[in-house]
């Protein structure tokens, strides 16, 4: 097919891949194993370059994924990469923080409309654990309601129960609610206790794994605002995810409610790594006097690289380019599927988009589309929402969209049109 | 008093943190906050050159703590920069790892006596949590037993039960031990129920902060082994601290006692924020299982610095030259106190020293002494271990003794002789 580029020896990923089973569990773990994809996926990647990867035997793709977030100008981006290397030379990580530390706070607190302080760390989880944290260490109280199937980090009382490893103690204080339905959430209430709410946490829409992204309901986001201000418990925002990508003002802004608390991390600063706790100026005594700390938090380089990635991401209005680009992708996959007679839904914010198939419970689809994808040189994930940065033009998006094109004309000749 | 060199106006630290109070909890957090040591030390640093670090107001300090572990090879070390800088202009975070994940498993496994596996991840906190996720995974086991007043990261089960935010049922599965003292083990192996027990994390040596540092006994080494051995528990040492700085081989190995799985970060990639959990054949499994991942773990550039330093360590036989400075300065300290007819214990190993005064209960000499270091010239902590890293030669440890001296000098004249 014209649109698929002849695609080299795999030879050297395959060789890694054997070396990686010997001195790695299962040869890689986490987000980024890639034993559950399609065969067609590298597991070890070379290089990255603006809206492009390239793997280990020279495979290009155009990535839809951005290292599942924190990839938001492009990668390798040198402005952000020149800040970076430029504060190690002067010393990453010293004694004490370097004044890029202050400088990002108060930009954060500037920009983020709930924030009147800042803490940071490395990890996502950092952020959202040190969230539950302050709020229990505020209010005395214990409960942590979060919605069932929601991915807070691999803090253990965010994990599902039947994790290896995780202990039916660690979800003691762990109460579960369904993502947009307020009644469920009143009903955890009623099983933590009104009187031992610590916090209520909420990824700004849904985007849980294996399921169409689904936006918050405005009602349901004002409703829990409510539930916290009558029971005491603070409203903790996992902005992880969202978080720059869809608003720099924090991604329930534009709804008018305000989290007490909010986790931030992958995007905050292109990829290097950067989480922030940010809270309104009640909970800065309780996030003073718990314990915080890690050996690389304070480390300059990242808050240097975050301080240029917010300023070009504001200057070059970045997220209206991501959004534009965004809804030509999800626009034109759409169209793609339709014309395949492919039923499918392309669900999220066009920032983060993903596509599953209609009938496909065992998402042999997903699969099979997705191995295609990486075949003809899209990089994107079957089950996982998809991120685009600010080097994913219009062209860009055109060109991908010409290999999404012939991944689903692989799915329609193995699956059938729907 | 002529070894004490001009010191220029506080000007600039001062407004740094009048400006962190109002978007910092406290102005500043955790173990590089210096809100509870003497007036005299920075809070904002500017750089780092080998052994020296120098504050936002041109205030060089000769660096004895190296950020509390991470700077093995001096700040800013050329080499190790470079190799870094490359990786992150190739791209240093993408979809999948890089080369170097492989070659760093297989070096750390290579090197590590007890280690057949290795997980990559950020802070010491990931990798002592991961263990004890990993040990109940394979066991089945809920309990873990920690020395009482040890510091394994801030894992909820880990921190000081009266840490705010830190509730009862965080410590359910945990039971606490006395440092080199078996029986007490084999008295919280009692408690838990010798069928329960899914680790016993232990450091290489006492490092609690406040107290001299205590060299592991042998037997106890050895006892704890045997312990994990016949009840079915993974026996974790916790090397975040001493890991590569003692011996590359595991801070054990010397005593031939080898753990099941070892926590490792700090120095391993002199400054770039890296953390392993290190494990045994029978382990693999379990660590497979686990649901173990984070947005930055397999970012390449740390773990090309590390490659780079371990490589450099070895090349300069640096753990012997890390020795010989620690031995110069802590003999060079008891002359000097003894000189000044001040009573002090000087403990831990040389790579990691310590100071404290006799009769101090309320650390009033240490807060005055290293407030007068800080103010001569040398950058040290009153209450937790030190660290030297391979740039302190024996000159620059010449010069830190002179500048301790008049520190000595200074704490004699406010508290007189003992």
């Amino acid at each position: 097919m014209s649109t698929v580029p002849v695609r080299p020896s795999r030879a050297i990923d395959r060789g890694y891949r054997e070396r990686a089973l010997k001195v790695i569990p299962n040869g890689m773990y986490g987000h980024l194993s890639t034993r559950r994809f399609a065969d067609d996926y590298p597991q070890f990647l070379a290089r990255g370059e603006g809206a492009r990867v390239w793997d280990v035997d020279g495979r290009e793709f155009i990535d839809l994924m951005c290292t599942f977030g924190p990839i938001l100008l492009g990668h390798a981006h040198p402005e952000v990469d020149a800040v970076a290397a430029a504060t190690s030379a002067r010393g990453d990580v010293l004694n004490g923080p370097g004044p890029e530390m202050v400088e990002l706070a108060e930009l954060l607190v500037d920009r983020v409309a709930h924030a009147d302080w800042a803490m940071f760390a490395k990890n996502g989880t950092d952020a959202t654990a040190l969230a539950v944290v302050t709020a229990r260490a505020h209010s005395g109280h214990r409960k942590v309601l979060m919605a069932r199937r929601s991915y807070h980090g691999i803090v253990a009382w965010a994990l599902p129960e039947q994790s290896p490893g995780i202990t039916a103690e660690d979800h003691a204080n762990t109460e579960l609610f369904e993502y947009n339905d307020l009644a469920s959430v009143e009903a955890a209430v009623a099983r933590a206790g009104a009187d031992d709410v610590a916090a209520i946490v909420c990824t700004p829409h849904r985007h849980d794994v294996f399921v169409d992204q689904e936006p918050v309901d405005p009602a349901f986001a004002r409703g829990v605002r409510a539930i916290c201000d009558r029971i005491g418990a603070a409203l903790v925002l996992d902005d992880v995810r969202g978080g720059l990508r869809l608003d720099v003002r924090g991604s329930w802004e534009a709804l008018g409610v305000r989290p007490d608390l909010s986790a931030w991390s992958k995007s905050l600063a292109n990829g290097y790594p950067l989480a922030a706790l940010l809270g309104a100026e009640p909970w800065r005594d309780a996030a003073g006097r718990i314990t915080a700390t890690g050996s690389f938090w304070l480390a300059g380089a990242p808050m240097a690289a975050a301080l240029t990635t917010i300023r070009i991401l504001e200057e070059t209005d970045g997220i209206a380019l991501m959004r534009a680009s965004g809804q030509r992708l999800q626009e034109g996959l759409r169209a793609q599927a339709a014309a395949h007679g492919l039923a499918v839904s392309v669900s999220g914010p066009p920032q983060m988009p993903l596509l599953l198939f209609a009938d496909d419970p065992e998402f042999a689809k997903s699969l099979a589309w997705s191995g295609a994808c990486a075949r003809h040189g899209v990089y994107l994930h079957p089950v996982h929402n998809w991120f685009l940065s600010t080097a994913h033009d219009a062209a860009t998006i055109d060109e991908a969209l010409a290999r999404t094109d012939a991944a689903f004309a692989d799915v329609r000749d193995a699956f059938g049109a729907d």
